[in-house]
């Protein structure tokens, strides 16, 4: 099997690095804006080779997987509309992608299978793939009607040779569960450190943070340009869970007044997040 | 030297075996609501004996760490009024702990030396006591005008021992700090597994729930007690954060509306963090 990776970074590395582990691909071409990245990825062995653009990658690709920021998913389904291979994305928004990908192939679309590994790290780029990245996480799939049983399956095959726990899912309930586990967490991360980094006494602020605040701000640390993109494609789902989150806040601060119950609300999260984990 | 643990939890219960190991104390005696894990502490060597009070405790002890929840300070402070030992705390807020301390202790309030190590983990009790748990760590004292310098530079001295770096600072500074970067962190962490585990579809969202939200979350597996009465205590600079991030957290909600300065924002968040992890 003959790869195209349009966009290879810890994403897109990582599925070639994997596939390759796994003898389920021959050969890699990659394309990316940063001639430096793709450098990375060529003397990792993530990729062997280099193509100008998508449509020339794709030329003799039996699947392309797309690794760049979703707001950039439009032209390149548009360079790939004429293309023969299998395409997927790893996208950690659905409904936007799905819209562009109808855009751009027309009545090809039945080549796209959605998707989108859940498995993402604060370091970005070629130099952070790991052929172990996907390994127990789990890749959800969101299928159009208009996709052969066949190509689903061999996405399906694809990441499980990746070591991954693939499921199905319709992509407007992706998107709403990803913005209340993934894109609300991000935003509160980001506008934390912020709000801390533009304070007049934020290197003291800093030089006092510990442990709690270096996890709570972990995810604050990912690709500026990656989650400007999934914030802006699933802006609706975002909003309305930032609106949740608001008045649960404003539930927590009336219940300063009220020790008992605060404490009731932080043993209830604490069991719930404990389960969690225990469980997973 | 000879040292009472009031409350042999994680911080307590590692304060004496980084002691015991750093060979500054011969004896320690613990005090603790919970029998359980007394016979932990005991086990496992951080105590050797048990007392059945805070007086008791504290009656041959050089030295007095109170390691309980800050609620429960002030009847401990009053069991402590007639005791003769050099007395300090580990409480995560310094304003209420004062206060309780010249409730308590009156004309002998120059034998409290208030202290804060900032050092937690979101596992607690005996069982996860740990001799290294302080080292490189930062402890800030807040020193009382009545305290002699003597009794400051032997907290000092003890805390060295136990590897941290120690530095002082005003009460009132230490609670706007520790607001900003502890305190409102742990508010939002519990907020937000509240929310997610109140949904219909909790089950499903925590299945879904990966790496970034697991570390986001880590401190929402704190101590409900503690946390209840450290929010109590820091009401008021707890509020006046949550209302500074609220703001922030709306100036962010309005960039969804413009993706360049979406990035921008986050881009200087993750700069900042960034050169904080660097520096740390």
């Amino acid at each position: 099997m003959k790869l195209a990776v349009i966009g290879v970074g810890l994403i897109g590395g990582s599925f070639a690095l994997a596939l390759k582990k796994a003898k389920a691909v021959s050969q890699v071409v990659g394309v990316g804006r940063n001639a430096a990245n793709l450098k990375v990825a060529l003397e990792r062995g993530i990729i062997d080779s280099i193509a100008a653009d998508a449509a020339s990658a794709a030329r003799d690709a039996d699947l392309v997987l797309l690794g760049a920021p979703v707001g950039q998913y439009l032209s390149i389904f548009n360079s790939l509309a004429d293309s023969k291979a299998l395409i997927t994305d790893a996208g950690s928004t659905k409904r936007d992608v799905i819209a562009a990908a109808r855009k751009a192939l027309g009545k090809n679309i039945a080549r796209f299978v959605p998707g989108h590994p859940i498995a993402g790290a604060e370091k970005s780029g070629a130099a952070a793939a790991s052929a172990e990245l996907f390994r127990n996480r789990r890749v959800v799939l969101t299928p159009l009607a208009e996709n052969a049983k066949e190509s689903i399956a061999f996405i399906e095959t694809a990441w499980s040779a990746c070591g991954a726990k693939v499921s199905r899912m319709d992509a407007e309930e992706h998107d709403s569960v990803l913005a209340a586990v993934s894109h609300l967490p991000h935003l509160l991360a980001f506008a934390l450190v912020h709000e801390v980094a533009g304070r007049n006494n934020s290197a003291e602020l800093f030089s006092f943070a510990a442990g709690g605040f270096r996890d709570f701000t972990r995810i604050a640390s990912s690709h500026p340009e990656m989650w400007r993109d999934i914030c802006v494609a699933n802006r609706d789902r975002l909003l309305d869970e930032v609106s949740r989150f608001s008045k649960k806040l404003d539930h927590v601060k009336a219940l300063l007044d009220n020790p008992e119950k605060l404490e009731a609300l932080f043993a209830e999260a604490r069991a719930a997040r404990d389960a969690w984990i225990h469980s997973s």
